[in-house]
């Protein structure tokens, strides 16, 4: 017992398991001090060092090759978020439940939060004091219908400022966004060389890859780095006027990744929660002028005109509220953009499309000039209609490959980009026809199970599109491959279902129109 | 690569580590076949052999004394589940989210959901398909409002038929169910004995303690075995009309088991589930007459009497339609019952009371009479209003002592039994006055704290209860740990809060009836 009266201590322990967004503390059945196995039914505790502490949930441990009872061990990212050494002597608690559960409790009974309780709820979460499950509580009482348009920018509000923010000192700082959900649709890529080949400022942080075969920031790394500092960063945004960079340097809205993290796995993703979670993101990144783009079709995450018409309002109430100038455009979301689905197969197309390549993907080039010619008549100079003129204009002189180059050269060059993967299969079209649909799930999941993001030459490169004519035993597309494993599961998929249907002409439906 | 096209395999390997109701699968970063970041940011795999699977959450291990890059580790509770031999060759895929988990979606969009989308919730949950996010966002959306009277009724159906069912072969098995919340309210260890003396059957399966200081399991097993196999259960039963066992090794209602581990510690408890928890339990034990405790009181869990009310129609309507016998007795909820809280402590005052000593507390005995008079009334042949009077005979004949010696001698006698904690200290009236409330949610708080229910010896032993006179400076409880760390807990709670206020005889409130 120690002579101060004070709990006694345990050594820390860095414990090599990455536990993925949660906090994990690992004690031995036998510890020395404390009864392990009554605090794991508690299902959280405190390790403080100093006054300093962090919550975990606790895994009782019954081998002193991972914990003795003497220790306290951390999960990967636990230890970190500690910063102490190895050995160093902490003490551990019974964890309170984070005090702003209780306004959780209060939402799930049916009631309105506050602005206060918003800013406690996110702060909780920042500091990682939400379990997986406490985080589920929370999107999933706030989804769907339970949170209405003013809370809904509460939310927005606390998630702004529960990070940095950037202040870019320019008037008009352009962004661009697209809600997700169709394969190979890398417009972004296009759209920023562009944008900042006209002069405008366009300092482009994307997110990687969670549930999707591909993300801009896993996409752009195919050709140079991504990873930033922010310094570099805004080094790269002086010099170029843009950059293409993964936004998990700067810690901008980190509420957000971390209730992502809950979200994407569950499947939920209500209006609300994806108003805000977009909205705080661009608002820290320092946008003064957002294009929103919202895919809708049959397969995508809007299905109706009628949905994607509330989203907008919706977007438009928060961005009007929040001070951001901010535009939506409704896209066709029926079937994948581009023809390559995985990091390299999509950087393939998209430089097919600066290089002005005759074989370059005519849908992924058509829809970056429209909604990079949206964000150029953010210029006050651009005359209303004139947008898409300049854009094409600037793409078909070369200006726009020559700004990729720039960036992809102040970034880091990659010397020796990654390869198409190796192995590889055909899917093969079982009747001649025409094909009428193709499902943007199925087609990310293949490419997500041939191993994209992580290996960026696997996915799927797609033949055929909607509206082609296809002779049995044609191929629809070539799948690729790094792994064995990876191959089989994504074959195992496609030997049930390819994504693609067939029939006739008259059966292909009418594109889904922009405005 | 394997030669017959098939995904290689990994070596099963178990690491001791206990995660708590959530299987987890650990795999080594640079995995031989497989890549686990990929697998990671889908939060699930499933592990086969021959075709048998389990799911589990995915860690990545940088640790090869954990794991080596040829093995997949998996947690204690789910290696047992996929009951295979370390070494033994398993295949590991990305899992499919539950199927069930789009009635979830549905739910979470506010739909009403068939008895089939029940049924197959709980399958998912019993075959642990679920991961705890999953199961909150489950217990969050049919929570408070979320489920209608005939939802609830296809739940607890669901939650009945998830496991095993007893049948005794008796037209009258008798259970009582308190919904909980009231430290010290052991009645269930007077009731047993008093009703199986009388010739009644009432084979008690009881639960361990979850968030509360003690079940009824922890408190009789200062006395004896709870941990019965099945047939010694029954042959308790057979022989003495009666047990007193932990409810754990019968496999019971499993899915409300699990789904408890994720809603106590989210602090959600929605009469819905309330309901649908303690019937579907009680239907599978057997029993076929049900009496029903809700304690009313302001730390109560129930906290007004229109609340206990609702909740007892809902009992009713449920019970009904499910075919079980059931009686709902409101109670005094307003502190604790008894003097003791905790294991060691609550077995004394239920000895106390079985062997009609003078000093037994008066409260615990009046409470369990009532009840046990209730419970005698179910039988044909006690006259209405008897009970309570045939109940009290039995106590005072010395009669119910007997059954429960006999009871413990069958279940097997603890030879050595626990003693209180060493560590003590006493809580002391800061002021003159009669006492006018006891916290029911902060004395349970302590005990726990001091240890209980692990540590059997731990708790808060009360002398003064509400009505009672106290000078300042007397004792109104003392505090027994057996550890340091959690004496020092306890402490840090008592030197803030006592729980305990002292003022006028006329502030005492006044005891919610029973009815």
């Amino acid at each position: 017992m120690s002579k101060d009266n004070q709990p006694e201590q345990l050594l820390l322990r860095r414990v090599a398991i990455d536990t993925y967004r949660e906090n994990v503390a690992y004690m031995h059945r036998e510890c020395d001090f404390y009864r392990a196995e009554g605090f794991q039914a508690l299902n959280k505790v405190e390790i403080t060092v100093n006054g300093n502490g962090i919550f975990a949930v606790l895994n009782v441990v019954d081998d002193e090759n991972i914990v003795k009872p003497n220790e306290l061990g951390l999960s990967e990212q636990a230890f970190e978020q500690l910063g102490q050494q190895e050995s160093h002597p902490v003490r551990v608690a019974q964890a309170e439940p984070p005090a702003s559960m209780d306004a959780v409790r209060r939402k799930i009974r049916g009631e309105r939060l506050t602005q206060d309780d918003f800013y406690a709820i996110t702060e909780d979460i920042v500091r990682n004091r939400y379990s997986k499950m406490e985080m589920a509580a929370f999107l999933v009482s706030s989804g769907q219908t339970g949170l209405d348009r003013e809370e809904i920018l509460h939310l927005t509000r606390a998630m702004t400022q529960s990070g940095d923010r950037l202040d870019w000192h320019e008037s008009l700082v352009v962004d661009k966004h697209c809600i997700g959900g169709i394969p190979g649709n890398r417009t972004t890529m296009l759209i920023v060389p562009i944008v900042a080949a006209h002069g405008m400022v366009m300092p482009k942080t994307s997110s990687r890859a969670i549930t999707s075969p591909a993300g801009t920031a896993d996409t752009m790394e195919v050709l140079c780095e991504v990873n930033l500092s922010p310094k570099k960063l805004h080094d790269v945004v002086r010099r170029h006027r843009a950059c293409l960079a993964w936004g998990g340097t700067a810690k901008l809205a980190p509420a957000d990744d971390i209730l992502i993290s809950v979200e994407r796995p569950l499947g939920i993703d209500s209006q609300g929660q994806m108003v805000a979670s977009i909205l705080s993101k661009k608002l820290a990144a320092g946008s003064t002028h957002l294009l929103i783009d919202i895919p809708v079709g049959p397969t995508a995450k809007v299905r109706l005109m009628r949905e994607a018409l509330q989203l907008r309002k919706l977007f438009e109430y928060i961005g009007d509220r929040m001070g951001i100038h901010l535009e939506v455009i409704i896209t066709d979301g029926s079937q994948p953009v581009g023809r390559g689905i995985g990091p390299v197969l999509e950087a393939r197309d998209v430089l097919q499309v600066l290089q002005n390549d005759p074989l370059a993907p005519e849908d992924l080039r058509q829809k970056s000039l429209r909604l990079a010619g949206r964000i150029l008549e953010f210029d006050p100079d651009v005359r209303g209609g004139y947008g898409y003129a300049i854009a094409r204009d600037i793409l078909e002189s070369g200006r726009a490959w020559q700004k990729m180059q720039d960036l992809i050269h102040a970034q880091g060059e990659i010397t020796e980009p990654p390869r198409v993967g190796q192995l590889s299969y055909e899917v093969c079209a079982v009747q001649d026809g025409v094909v009428t649909h193709i499902d943007n799930y199925i087609l990310a999941k293949v490419a997500r199970l041939a191993g994209a993001p992580i290996d960026k030459g696997a996915g799927v490169d797609m033949l055929k599109k909607v509206g082609d004519e296809v002779a049995k035993g044609e191929v629809l597309y070539r799948v690729h491959a790094e792994y064995r494993a990876d191959y089989q599961f994504a074959r195992s998929l496609t030997d049930q279902k390819s994504g693609y249907r067939i029939g006739t002409a008259d059966e292909v439906s009418k594109t889904y129109m922009e405005f």
